[in-house]
């Protein structure tokens, strides 16, 4: 069953509740404990997941990431440590969604899975359902360059280029029949995502973490972290949840700024209002569950921000320097530190969590052949051969 | 206390015999039981490592890596499993070892430590090192290119270019003062390194898997492999321990070459003998442990084979289509799965277990300036300023 966080109506199937709001599977964390620190990875929280341990194939590799106490990154004081998500076996968070959206497509009976991306989580798609009786279907942009293109096709997904609007593909996806579309914060990669967050909890207890930074860009990893606190207190395992702190890159920061402006709603950012930034993996202008993440940050105590290009470029070379080599995306938590830290958000003596995101991949030879589609013949396109 | 597996000699310090075969710590495995499945990585064999687990930093999140069992790319009836190393901090098996040495060097109050490497072992002991107090020094060769050396300088150690032959660097490290040399085959590396095989150990029991297949190149994981079968027999864990098959690129396979002819020592190949390859991450003319790792198969029951590189890209190709992306060196285990297979040393029915070793990392920018000295300087320039 599927629940709406905004209004509490409650739906068998789909992705958005007649409110506008996505939704996430409701669950009952009653009589849940925790598992083994780093055992288990995505599957040690099984009761708290819509489908059960697959039995074989890389979704069984999901999560169980590092989490390192970094003292050369603390802040005036405040411990810091480090979610090490690039450990994932594609490289980002992504595969936690992807090993639960896969498995619950088979589980399902499903013959085809697909995505909107054309980074992380393309790849991660791919990956988890390559060697599965799966098909998966990558919807990239037109424009797509070779590189990330051949970090993707290396898994063998079928993949499309689309031309036109591709911001507008998300909301196209929902609509096409006959392919399990796990996106950015679909129900199902929520709750493969929120185990980032139960794995921290997790590894700390019975010490809580007083903050989680992490970069925001669709809303859904924070959405996710969100449902892990809800659930962590539900089942009477942390009594007073870290706060979550959001990070965007000042480029392309709708969060930020209806935070900023005391709004309770995201609004999507015109194309005018939108910059170039070394933080692509994180640029959403109309991020589907912006508002969501900004209920997040607000209900737990905590605060979204922007960091500027020099601030995330600086802050990711310091993480290197510390041993974490990482994209530029996840270096926007270390980025917004000190000004957290300044503001008296985080405080000296408190335990904060930046949870970096991805490793940052290479890329190598693209594949030989793409077939190419325009949008609006998209379903079209996908309907089973 | 270190031991010599050739001859028995005991030594208190150095990194090889006066028998001229390479060194590693003594243990006592009496008492000691598997850790739970993945928890812990490397250090959940604390018992067994010549230090124990650090309390921050890189070094606390190397191993712990995923065995994922993996139907498509069963064998004629043989069960595979991968152990994905790929999911180190850095992306390679090489973590295991640099988590131990700088841990050890730490701990002994060494203030540098270096390496020979262009490639996952420089930068594992580059990222290891960072965030520490000691100082890493990286050996490369002079005409290394620019993206292995953008990936190495991320993290900040002195990058030293030598001129001269390359080849040689390993036995002039081993001279050089006031560093601590954490080199492909050093005993602080293989210790940390047979926690890749205690932990597929550990992850099968009560069962044991019938043979394992991973790279050769220097031989230290290989023989590390050894080590961690014999551990775990002499602990009472295993009684029949796993056959270990070694794999080398036929470019430049000097441990098979030696299995071949039935020799007892592994000779190293004259230029003329060694080709380019695909897989050039374990191309070793001179493996400083060929002849133990050419021990450690026989002893086992195993063999060396050598795989060339049409084999090993499409064994690449299809490792990635069942979901793992590996670099070249990784896939020459599958290029020789058929192999074995055929010839009957491999049954139906059996457990294999594939080390796929590195994730195969992108590269970006290089470091902006990176000292020149012609190898007969070295030692002088890493003298202590």
């Amino acid at each position: 069953m599927l629940t709406c966080y905004a209004c509490g109506a409650r739906a068998e199937s789909g992705q958005r509740c007649d409110c506008g709001e996505p939704l996430w599977y409701e669950t009952d964390p009653a009589g849940v404990a925790w598992p083994d620190a780093d055992a288990g990875g995505v599957w040690a929280f099984e009761s708290l997941l819509p489908v059960g341990r697959p039995e074989s194939g890389l979704a069984t590799a999901a999560g169980g990431t590092p989490l390192v106490r970094a003292p050369t990154l603390d802040a005036d004081g405040a411990r810091v440590h480090v979610k090490l998500e690039g450990t994932n076996p594609t490289g980002s968070f992504k595969d936690r969604g992807s090993a639960v959206g896969v498995t619950a497509a088979l589980a399902a009976g499903r013959e085809r899975v697909g995505t909107v991306s054309h980074g992380n989580m393309a790849a991660s798609m791919a990956a988890n359902a390559a060697g599965t009786d799966l098909d998966c279907v990558v919807l990239v942009p037109a424009d797509i360059p070779d590189e990330r293109l051949a970090r993707i096709g290396a898994y063998g997904p079928r993949v499309v280029r689309v031309e036109g609007d591709y911001g507008r593909l998300y909301h196209d996806s929902l609509d096409v029949a006959g392919v399990e579309f796990v996106n950015s914060d679909s129900p199902l990669r929520v709750a493969g995502q929120k185990t980032t967050v139960l794995e921290v909890l997790a590894e700390r207890a019975p010490d809580v973490p007083d903050a989680v930074v992490m970069p925001v860009s669709s809303g859904g990893h924070a959405s996710a972290a969100w449902k892990a606190l809800r659930e962590a207190e539900a089942a009477g395992l942390v009594d007073d949840p870290p706060r979550l702190y959001l990070v965007q890159a000042a480029a392309c920061a709708p969060v930020a700024a209806a935070f900023d402006r005391g709004d309770e709603e995201v609004v999507r950012l015109a194309p005018d209002e939108v910059g170039e930034t070394v933080a692509y993996s994180i640029a959403n202008p109309d991020p589907p569950s912006g508002t969501r993440a900004l209920a997040a940050a607000r209900a737990t105590g905590g605060a979204v921000l922007a960091a500027d290009d020099d601030d995330i470029g600086a802050a990711r070379d310091w993480m290197a320097r510390a041993g974490f080599r990482v994209e530029a995306a996840s270096a926007t938590p270390l980025a917004a530190l000190g000004r957290l830290r300044d503001a008296g958000e985080i405080e000296a003596g408190e335990d904060v969590v930046l949870v970096a995101t991805g490793a940052g991949y290479g890329d190598d030879a693209p594949p030989e052949s793409v077939e190419t589609v325009r949008r609006e013949g998209l379903a079209g396109a996908l309907r089973a051969d």
